[in-house]
C-alpha cells in the first residue's frame, strides 16, 4: 500500500476492457474524474491491439495475464468468474488491490463484498481483493438500507424483472435480433438464451440449484446477508428475466424489525444515498427501466404500506444494472478506498 | 329457470361480441359444443351488421339495448363495466342469466363471484348475474386451490407479469406499433398506456388508489378473499404490465396455515383441476407465456420450499389471460351452470 498524497494518480487495469461491464468502467472512471495516471487495458488474444479512447488519447488493449499487473495500484477484473478465479490472485500478489466484479470471491470471508453506500467499512478488512455484488442485489440493498438503519429488517420477498444487458452484449443483440423476427411471424431462433426473450420471460437466471432455485436466487440470499452482515435477515427471491434492454425492476416486499409509519419510510428513502424516490400516484410518477438507463441511481417508488404484516412494506426499484449493478458500484469502491487511504 | 332437459338447446347472447374477449367467448362456446340453440351477437352501433361466423353460419351484430334480452337464457357480457351496470340487470330482469366478465358486479355480496375449479357451490346462490373474476385473480385462486383445501393459506404475496392483451386490443396493437420504432430509434409515442410499454415496464394497471395500490392489485385481495370466502386469507400483491402480447405470469409466494411437504403441495398441484404441473429444473422446463398462449390451463412451476418462513413456498404460474382469464372462465361458469340446473 503506497501513501495517499494530494495530487497522487494511480496506475489502474482493467481486466475485461472491451466487455460490456469494463467498457462503462473505463467511462465512468473519466466521467467521474478518478485519479488514473496510468490506465491499462486487458482481454482476451481476440480483443489485443485494439485500441480505446481514455483521457483524450488512445490506449491500446494488451492480452490480460499473470504478470500484467506490475506497479498497478488498483485492477478491476470484469472478464468473467474464470478469469477472476486465474488472475486476481495473482494481481493482489503483485500488489494491486482487486475489485472483482465477478461472483468468484463474493462468498469467500477474506474478501469484503461491497456496496458504499450500504457497508464502506467493510473495506478496511481487504487482503487484496475486494468484490462488488450482483447487479439485483445492489439495487435492493441500497433501496433497503436505510430502512434496516431505522427499524432492522425481519424478511424480504422479492421478484425481480430483469432485463437482458445483465446477460452481457449477447443478451442485448438476441432481444434486437429476436423481436423483428417474431413480429414477422418467424421462429425466434434462441440462442443467447434457452427460449426465445423477445416478448416472452424466463423465470431462470443462471444455473438451478439442487432445491429449485436458481444461483441468480441464492446470490440475492447469500449476498444480501453477507452486505449487511446480518445472517438473520431473511430474503425469498424469485429471479426473472424480462425483454427490457437495460434497466432491472423489482418488487419488493419488506418485513421491518420494528414499525416504520408510511411516512417515515418515505422521508428516509428520500433522504438516503444513491435512492432516488420517484414516487407520485397523482401524477403517474413511478421508476421505469427506460427513464433508469444511463443514470447513476436506485429510483424507488410504489412505495405503500402492506396492511397483511405487521410492519409491512413494499416498493418498487429500477436501477442500470450496468452502471449502479456493475461498473459504477466498482468504481465508488476505488473512489472510497480512496478516501479511506486503503489504495 | 327453465327445466333442463336432454337435448335442450338455449338461447345465448354475448353483449361485447366484436371485442377480444367476446370474440374468445363465441369461439370457446363452439370449440366445447354448448348447447347454443340461438346466438345473439350484441355490440355497439359501430359494429351493428357485421357477421362473425358460428356453427357454420354467420350471425349479423345487432345493437346492444335493454330490449336485447328478451327470451334470451344465458347472457355473457364482454363489452365493459359502463355497459355492465346499463344493460346487466335489465337483462337478468328479462329472465336471462348474466355472466358478468366486468369488474362492475364483483364485490356485490348478491353476485357470486365464480371460478370453476375453486367455488362452483357459490353459483347456487346466484339472483341472475354472476361475475368472473379480474385475470390476475383468475390464474392465481385455480394454483392455490389444492393448496388452500389442503392446508389453508394465511398469506400470498404476489408479483404480477401482466400481458399487453389485458387491455384489450389496443395493448397488443400498441407493443406491436411501439416495438419497430424503438429498435429504430425513434420516440414510442404511447398512446394506449400513460408511457412507452415496449422493451419497458410499467407498475401501473388500472388506477391508482389512496393507500396507493391500484384497483388492479386491489381486486386481486377482494376477489381472492370473496371467492374462497375467507376474509383472513391475507393478499399481498403488486401488477406490473410487461411487453408481452398475451398470457399473464406471476410469481406468488404462500404461507400454508398447516405444513405441506414440497412432495405433497407437488402432488396436489399435479392432480388438480385446471392446473398443468410443468416443473423440471433438470430440463429445465417451467411455465412461460409464449408457451400458454391459446391453452386452457393454468401452468404452474418453479415450485419450491421457501426456508424463510414457516409454511412457505414459491412458485410460478402462466396462463392465458384471454381464455382462462376471462372468457374460459366464463364459459366454465355456463357448462357449470347447465350441469346443476341452474339456467
Amino acid at each position: 500500500m503506497t501513501d495517499v498524497s494530494a495530487g497522487r494518480r494511480l496506475t489502474v487495469a482493467i481486466a475485461g476492457a472491451t466487455g460490456v461491464v469494463g467498457t462503462a468502467v473505463r467511462e465512468i472512471l473519466a466521467e467521474r474524474e478518478y485519479p488514473v495516471g496510468e490506465l491499462r487495458l486487458l482481454a482476451s488474444e481476440r480483443s489485443a491491439g485494439r485500441r480505446l479512447p481514455f483521457g483524450g488519447h488512445d490506449v491500446a488493449v494488451d492480452v490480460l495475464a499473470a504478470d500484467s499487473f506490475a506497479d498497478v495500484d488498483l485492477a478491476f477484473f470484469a472478464a468473467g468468474g474464470a478469469a477472476s478465479k486465474r488472475f486476481a490472485p495473482a494481481a493482489a500478489a503483485a500488489g494491486a488491490l482487486v475489485i472483482d466484479k465477478s461472483s468468484a470471491f463474493r462468498s469467500d470471508p477474506e474478501v469484503p463484498l461491497v456496496v458504499p453506500e450500504v457497508n464502506p467499512d467493510a473495506l478496511a478488512a481487504h487482503k487484496g481483493i475486494v468484490a462488488t455484488p450482483n447487479c439485483s442485489t445492489i439495487q435492493m440493498v441500497v433501496a433497503l438500507k436505510p430502512l434496516y438503519d431505522a427499524a432492522g429488517i425481519e424478511r424480504v420477498v422479492v421478484s425481480t424483472y430483469q432485463a437482458v444487458s445483465g446477460s452481457g452484449k449477447k443478451g442485448p443483440d438476441e432481444l434486437r435480433r429476436q423481436a423483428p423476427r417474431v413480429l414477422a411471424g418467424k421462429p425466434a431462433e434462441a440462442a443467447a438464451y434457452p427460449y426465445q426473450i423477445a416478448f416472452n420471460l424466463l423465470p431462470h437466471i443462471d444455473d438451478f440449484l439442487p432445491g429449485g432455485f436458481t444461483k441468480e436466487e441464492q446470490k440475492m440470499v447469500d449476498e444480501t446477508q453477507k452486505i449487511f452482515a446480518d445472517p438473520d435477515l431473511k430474503v425469498a427471491p424469485t429471479c426473472v428475466r424480462v425483454p427490457v434492454f437495460n434497466s432491472h425492476s423489482e418488487a419488493v416486499n419488506v418485513q421491518t424489525r420494528r414499525r416504520l409509519s408510511l411516512a417515515e419510510a418515505r422521508a428516509l428513502l428520500a433522504a438516503a444515498p444513491g435512492v432516488e424516490l420517484i414516487d407520485d400516484p397523482t401524477k403517474l410518477s413511478y421508476p421505469m427501466p427506460i427513464d433508469a438507463s444511463g443514470l447513476d441511481p436506485v429510483f424507488v417508488g410504489r412505495l405503500r404500506e402492506d396492511p397483511t404484516i405487521e410492519n409491512g412494506l413494499h416498493f418498487w426499484c429500477v436501477s442500470d444494472n450496468l452502471r449502479k449493478g456493475a461498473a459504477l458500484n466498482a468504481v465508488q469502491i476505488a473512489e472510497e478506498l480512496l478516501r479511506r487511504e486503503l489504495v
